[in-house]
C-alpha cells in the first residue's frame, strides 16, 4: 500500500494534476475499451447485444431483462431492490454496468473475468435468469425470426445462434457503455478548475488515509486490463479489514463470506474485488449487501473497516465531493424494438395461469 | 349486432373499402387522440410522463417500473409473464399500451374509465407497485430535486407534486403512444392494394360472422371515445357467450368472473371490455387470462364461444391475416435519464437485507 502512496506523489497529481504520469494511478476514461481478440465489436454485434440487453426472453418467465437489475436509465445498477426470476433473492448487490468494459474482475467476488462469461453464468444463475440450460435459451431465439436474422448478421458462419455468441453480442453492447466528460476527467487531463476546492481536498484526503493504494486505474477499481493478474495485493481486498468496528454489526458486513464461498480458500475469506468508483454517487446502496444507503456513511464505513480511520465530517463531506466528480454524462441510448413472434406468445398460454 | 352488420354493408366497406362511411365502424388511426379537457398536453408534461414510466422507484421496492409489465420495447404488453411487486400475482394479462389513448374502458373488467384513474389504481394495488399510500408516492418523489423541477415545469401552481398530477403527467406521456401507418389504415383510407387477398378474405368473414358488431371503432374495441357511454351493446360483452365449448375447461375461461367481481350485479358475470385489436399479432398471449398462446387458436375459440361458430383453417388463416394487417409503425423511443439522489439511495441501505 505504502509503495502506491509514494508512487502518487511521485507523480505530483494531487498538487499539480499532471497528466503525465507514467503509473496510471488517477486516469481519465479512454475514447475506447480495450476489447478482447476473439470478440471484435460491430455494429451490427452491438445492435444485437443491446436488443438482447432489453429482452425479458431471455429470463426463464419472462420478467427480467439485463436492463431490470442493471438500469441504463440510471447508474446501470439496481438501487438495491433487484427483481429476480427465481425464488431464491440475490444477496449481493447489482453492480453499475456504465464503464464496465475496463473491469477485469467480474461478480463482487471476482469469479468472472470476462463480460461474455458473466453473462453467461448469469443465463442460467436460479436467482437470476434462472434459464434450464444454454441449449433452451437458443431454442428459444431461434423461434424468433427476427434474432436469427440478427444473430446471422453478426455472427457469419454456421451456427450463428449459440450460447458463446450470444454472449458476446451482449458483451460487446456492454463494451459500449461508456460515460466520459466528467469533472474528474478534466481535472486529470490538467483543467484544474474542474473540480472543487472541497473536492480538491477530499482527493488529497482520499489518497494521505491511503484509499488509492486500492481505487486506482480507469475505473478506481485496481489494475487496468491487461494481462491476467494474478489474485494478490491491491486486486482483491479483504472488507472488513479490520473487524470488531460497530459498523460490522449494524451493517451485517461479515456474514457473506466473499470469494470464499467460491474457492474454499482460507486466504479468500472476505475478499472481494475492489469496486468501481466512476458514477459512485448514482449507484447507492453501497457495498456488496446493499447495506448503506448515503455515500457519505459508506465512506466513513471504508475509512474504519479498511484503514482503521475515523474521519470528520469535513473530511468525509470532502471525500464525497470527490466522488461525486467521478459521475460523467451518459448517452442517449434509443430504446430497441424487440423482434416478435407474430401471433404467437413463447411464454404465456398456459391455461393454468 | 345485426343492425351493425347492416351499416357496415351500407357503407359498402367491405366491397369498396370507401374511406367515407358515417358510421365510423372500420377507421384508420387518426393523427391525434381526444384529450381530456382538464389535462392539456405539454411538452414538459409529457417528458416526465415518460420519465416516471420507467422509474422503478414508483413501486414500493423499486423493482417495476409501468414499462415493466406494459413493455414498449414490444407490444405494450407483458407477453403473459408480468412480474409484479407484491405477494400475489395478477391474473390477468397485462393490456397493451400502445394507442390506448383511443380506449375509453380501461381494465379487463373497464372500471376505470379515464387513463388517469388506471393509474392511480395501480400504484397502490398490492399486486402492482404496491405503494402503501399515495402519500407515500409523493414524499418519496419530493426527495428526488430532478422530479421536483420537473414537476414545477410540467404543472405550474402550488403543490405541483401529487398523486393527481403524477397520474396526469403518466397518462399524458400514454396518450402519446400511437402506432400509425398500417396496411389496415392505408386500406381503410382507400389504398385496396395495402392487404393481401388473404387478409380481405379474413375482414369479409369477420364481419359476416359477426366480429364486427363489437370490434369496431378506432381501436377495433368498441364506442370511440365521446360523452360516457352506459355499459350496454357492443360496449361490454359476455365472454364465454356460449358456456359449454371444449375451450371453457381448456382455456380456463369460466373461472374468472369478469366485471361482476367489481359491481356484484347478477348481469355482470362474464362481463369484458372488448379487447382493442390494433397490434393484436404483437400480444400474444391472449384472453384476460393469457391463456392463449397463438393467435389463430384465439379467433377459433372466440368464433366458437362468442358465436357458436366452428371456423375451417381457412377462414381462421384468412382472419389472422386480417387481424395482422393491425400491425404499426412504432415510433422510436429514446430511453429517459432517471433523475438521480446523489449519494444516496431511496430503496437500499437496510442491513437485513
Amino acid at each position: 500500500m505504502k509503495s502506491r502512496i509514494r508512487l502518487l506523489f511521485a507523480c505530483g497529481l494531487i498538487t499539480t494534476a499532471a497528466p503525465a504520469c507514467a503509473f496510471d494511478i488517477l486516469q481519465p476514461l479512454p475514447k475506447q475499451p480495450p476489447i478482447p481478440a476473439d470478440n471484435p465489436q460491430s455494429k451490427a454485434k452491438i445492435e444485437l447485444g443491446k436488443t438482447l440487453f432489453f429482452d425479458p426472453r431471455l429470463s426463464v418467465e419472462g420478467t427480467l431483462s439485463c436492463n431490470s437489475c442493471h438500469n441504463l436509465a440510471a447508474g446501470g445498477d439496481d438501487d438495491g431492490a433487484a427483481p429476480r426470476a427465481g425464488k431464491t433473492p440475490l444477496e449481493r448487490s447489482a453492480p453499475p454496468l456504465w464503464n464496465v468494459a475496463f473491469q477485469t474482475v467480474l461478480f463482487w467476488d471476482g469469479r468472472a473475468t470476462s463480460l461474455e462469461n458473466q453473462f453467461k453464468e448469469h443465463l442460467t444463475d436460479a436467482r437470476v435468469m434462472a434459464m434450464p440450460s444454454g441449449e433452451a435459451m437458443i431454442q428459444r431465439l431461434q423461434t424468433i425470426p427476427g434474432y436469427r436474422d440478427a444473430f446471422a448478421r453478426a455472427f457469419p458462419g454456421p451456427s450463428p445462434v449459440s450460447v458463446d455468441n450470444l454472449a458476446k453480442a451482449v458483451a460487446g453492447f456492454e463494451r459500449t457503455l461508456l460515460t466520459p466528460g466528467s469533472p474528474f476527467d478534466a481535472y486529470v487531463r490538467g483543467d484544474k478548475e474542474a473540480i472543487s476546492v472541497s473536492a480538491k481536498r477530499g482527493l488529497a484526503r482520499f489518497d494521505n488515509i491511503g484509499c488509492l493504494s486500492c481505487h486506482f486505474g480507469v475505473n478506481l477499481a485496481g489494475p487496468a486490463p491487461g494481462p491476467a493478474i494474478g489474485m494478490g495485493e491491491g486486486f482483491y481486498e479483504l472488507f472488513p479489514n479490520h473487524l470488531g468496528s460497530i459498523y460490522d454489526e449494524k451493517y451485517d458486513l461479515a456474514r457473506d463470506i466473499g470469494r470464499y464461498a467460491v474457492t474454499r480458500d482460507a486466504r479468500h475469506r472476505y475478499m472481494w474485488r475492489v469496486p468501481p468508483l466512476r458514477n459512485i454517487a448514482l449507484t447507492a446502496p453501497y457495498f456488496h449487501n446493499g447495506s448503506v444507503a448515503d455515500l457519505g456513511e459508506a465512506v466513513r464505513v471504508m475509512a474504519k473497516t479498511q484503514l482503521k480511520r475515523d474521519l470528520n465530517d469535513q473530511d468525509t463531506a470532502d471525500i464525497v465531493a470527490f466522488l461525486t466528480t467521478l459521475t460523467g454524462r451518459f448517452p442517449e441510448l434509443t430504446l430497441p424494438r424487440l423482434p416478435d413472434t407474430p401471433g404467437l406468445s413463447l411464454l404465456g398460454g398456459h391455461a393454468s395461469r
